[in-house]
């Protein structure tokens, strides 16, 4: 065999056909016009001679480079965003596709730079991804891709969008708590007003009304999303007259609050107050003590089904389009955070580990 | 003007001269063959046409497609992976490049299918990353690539790799504590054999010996770098005859774990114990009450490194090839969990903040 590049003759010649069959054996888009076996025989042939068909020149001849272009405001700002791309890289490499990835870092300038590298780069969709759930502006350029929006939405044109479930994140939540035993839970929620403020306070408020509990104003506090503003607003409820049994927290960083507050006036979580947070974040939700129960918010299948949209929008496959973004549900991942009210869980009476021998 | 999509003749026409110097002027490898006002003209009648050069035509005619491959074990595992990813997209950008991802699931089968498609898409240079500093075997197809290494390493060939510099990560932090007065300083360690076990051992040893400190084994306690055994080794610690005033915790997990074990004793942070992490996890060292004192690894300046060897080597510019990987440094970044012993700060005699009017 030769030490050089093996080329699409050699290919021929060990496969014993036409150069001509090649492409289309090697092509899956067009393998419907080469016999199975032919096929066969040119695979087998390319994998001995390590040879692979120059995808540039393959994506030139159709106008199609076999890309999608990711285009995210910052794609690592949050802890969790990875997960967006990784969902959305490993389907695109299961589809057959390879996954560009371009950051505006929520510059408009840049913004525009990157969208015509998109173009340069003739990049055959757009998935377009904020790192948290909220309404976007699209830049008029996008609209020439076929474009799929990931934890966003607009309004106004039918592009297909998909957000996590907000709302049934609340509902369940609450659920969770009222399904043991709780009638007094309180909610220690965000002041910014984004899809996830409203959607999650109207799911709690939802899930309290199909109990038949009236919904009290005094047992929900808002504060800054992060720790600080959680253990601000659950001082506030664990200090009213009547306390709430459980606190349903906005993210896992005001649960991490909540926490504190909880230790600093020796109220023991499962025992004496049960806690349930949203975002799943593992660092968070495993090293707390007890473990934190959540509400996963859904990036990696975000991603997934981002690019499995716009998968389909390109081999012109039916979308279904609406106006309304797609939903994605919430899944809650039980720790040991819940229990009834005065703790009936073995874990609610022993607030600590045993000591290490 | 016309609504067709601009073409390169459109161009020439507007900018005034012949269509072969478009390419030259909009090919910054070429710019040296076109004067610099002919290109300042093409360059406006380009911005003013919209026109857009296609990369894929042209990287087929120097055999370039302008893109990076990142192959990565899995680009999600940890929650600062993303600054990776970022640093090397951003970086990419800056110099004109685009970033393909490509991930292997930590999975040999799926590696060589991934590495098949770099071959296809023509990548022009390869980043290989692991989401923690690990010794590799490097498949040997990777070898045809310009190649860097990225939080990895291998041995016997000299490929650019770039690790954080894990000893003066543990010299520092503990040089940190010294400088605080700490005499008794002990360390909680990971069990696993990586080079962030050694390396931050050793520096931490070398720190001691440099202040005139003589190691005393019984200080240093090893368990699973996470929360729970952060508890459990700073326990330890903590209940022994003379217990340390100040610790050096392998990562920001043990760290937590660290304050859970001070809290339960009755030991304030920083009064009492000062702490100082590994990581710099934003989401933990700040949400931890005291704000963690810890060494950031660096994360972003790594994928940003990479990136600009890259393409240096693909340029054939001249890249400093040793059988040493290149080591980051990983700055200290100060949040509040370091005074003197006994507490010298304010902050030491205030172990909570003060309540909410």
């Amino acid at each position: 065999m030769s030490a050089a590049k093996p080329t699409i003759r050699d290919v021929a010649h060990v496969a014993g056909g036409p150069v001509t069959t090649v492409p289309h054996a090697l092509t899956e888009v067009e393998t419907a016009r080469g016999k199975a076996e032919t096929r066969d025989r040119v695979h087998a042939a390319a994998a001995e001679l390590g040879y692979s068909p120059n995808k540039l020149a393959s994506g030139l001849r159709r106008q199609r480079s076999q890309t999608l272009g990711l285009l995210s405001d910052q794609i690592a700002t949050t802890p969790y965003a990875g997960q967006i791309i990784l969902g959305a890289q490993e389907t695109a490499a299961a589809l057959g596709w390879v996954l560009m990835l371009y950051s505006t870092g929520a510059d408009a300038q840049l913004e525009q730079r990157e969208i015509l590298a998109l173009q340069e780069h003739r990049v055959d969709g757009v998935l377009y991804a904020t790192m948290y759930h909220h309404h976007v502006e699209l830049p008029v350029e996008l609209e020439r891709f076929p474009l799929v929006l990931v934890d966003c939405f607009t309004t106004g044109a039918a592009v297909p969008a998909v957000v996590p479930d907000e709302f049934h994140a609340g509902y369940e939540a609450t659920r969770e708590l009222l399904d043991h035993g709780h009638r007094r839970i309180g909610f220690v929620t965000n002041i910014d007003d984004v899809p996830a403020t409203t959607g999650r306070l109207n799911g709690y408020r939802k899930a309290l009304e199909h109990a038949g509990i009236a919904f009290d104003d005094r047992l929900v506090a808002a504060d800054a999303s992060e720790t600080l503003g959680g253990y601000r607003t659950a001082l506030r409820l664990l200090t009213l007259g009547e306390r709430p049994t459980a606190i349903f927290a906005y993210n896992d960083r005001m649960a991490m609050g909540v926490y504190r507050a909880a230790y600093e006036l020796g109220i023991a979580i499962p025992r004496d107050l049960s806690v349930v947070g949203v975002d799943n974040q593992q660092i968070l939700a495993d090293g707390l003590y007890p473990g934190l129960t959540t509400m996963a918010l859904p990036h990696y299948e975000m991603g997934a089904w981002g690019v499995e949209t716009l998968v389909r929008l390109i081999n012109a496959q039916p979308v279904a389009r609406s106006l309304e973004p797609h939903r994605l549900h919430c899944p809650i991942v039980r720790r040991q955070s819940v229990a009834a009210p005065g703790g009936a869980t073995r874990t609610g009476s022993h607030p600590l580990p045993p000591k290490p021998p």
